[in-house]
């Protein structure tokens, strides 16, 4: 039905989470009316990202460099070590320019039932880490999540030896949310982890 | 914030129409973990796209041939036209298979208010398509705006001399539709064009 070049530019596109048959179409054909130099560099640029993105050395997050910018800025606080789930929440964290210590990415969090162990989210890289480095600060920023849980106390068990304050994001009541439609967990960790009023 | 890779990457991606910060960022952190193969596909064929599609030479259908597989297939009607505004109709015609005969594919419709004027979208060139085929009978398949209706009421005027049956495709209620959520303008153009029950 459609020409080759753009049947295959549509089964190209179906390749991307999310991407149905006719969000596909939509796309490949409005390549048709984009300017050449553009399509060049969509084309040119989706390639790279693929084939020159590594794992910084250092804090496993993606980069383009054996060393990320995060690791090599001498500027950062190098006591205090985030440990983060993936690269995404590091680039949300700095994106927001939230915080300003050290990073850690670990692959993914720890979740027996999908057959996910400790040994396979790069837990012993942290400690090799956390050894070589001077933190005083480990914090975990996790998801709230069962998965989330679970590896934040496994890391911390390990941990207990070594002379660090071990902390992890607040959870509790997004501000600006309507209490009504929080859920029980939500709620229940809103209420449990209650502050003082100062 | 990101690396170079992955930001051209997302910026590349914004260049799709419809895709924003948010799903360009999703789209192209996708990539990281799609195969090598399936990355080099996708960026290969939509280079391949803008650089090999044209427009057929006869019925002017997008095609990465000179002449189009629908104009040079011979078991199709060759007596019957039907002038659609743009490829996309084309496609849409040939997958739902509802239609065997020949298109023509016009560059648009006229359209004043946006400076589009008979000359721009290619009537000459479908006049002349016409003159050395054996049609008996043009339909007008545009989408039921001003601009459809301006587009065919011209293009007859002009055919008036020709010998030909010209037809425009019924516009009504959709079938499935309810009643209660219809335009006026369709309301109106279904009671005008009202059917005899035989």
């Amino acid at each position: 039905m459609y020409p080759n070049v753009i049947k295959n530019a549509i089964d190209a596109l179906k390749l991307f989470p999310g991407i149905g048959e006719k969000t596909a179409e939509r796309l490949a054909l409005s390549l048709i009316d984009m300017d050449d130099d553009d399509v060049e560099f969509l084309s040119s640029s989706l390639l790279s990202l693929k084939t020159k993105i590594k794992n910084c050395e250092k804090c496993n997050v993606l980069s383009d460099q054996n060393i990320c910018s995060i690791c090599s800025n001498k500027l950062r606080e190098n006591n205090i070590l985030c440990v983060v789930e993936d690269s995404r929440s590091v680039f949300l964290f700095e994106k927001n320019g939230v915080f300003n210590g050290k990073y850690f990415v670990l692959n993914g969090l720890i979740s027996p039932l999908d057959g996910i162990n400790p040994e396979d989210i790069g837990i012993d890289r942290l400690l090799r880490y956390i050894e070589t480095e001077t933190f005083n600060e480990i914090i975990f920023a996790f998801k709230p999540s069962v998965e989330g849980e679970t590896t934040a106390l496994y890391i911390k068990r390990i941990l207990d030896g070594f002379n660090l304050k071990i902390t992890r994001l607040a959870s509790g009541i997004p501000v600006g949310a309507d209490l009504e439609y929080l859920d029980v967990m939500t709620l229940e960790r809103a209420l449990s982890d209650r502050k003082d009023i100062e």
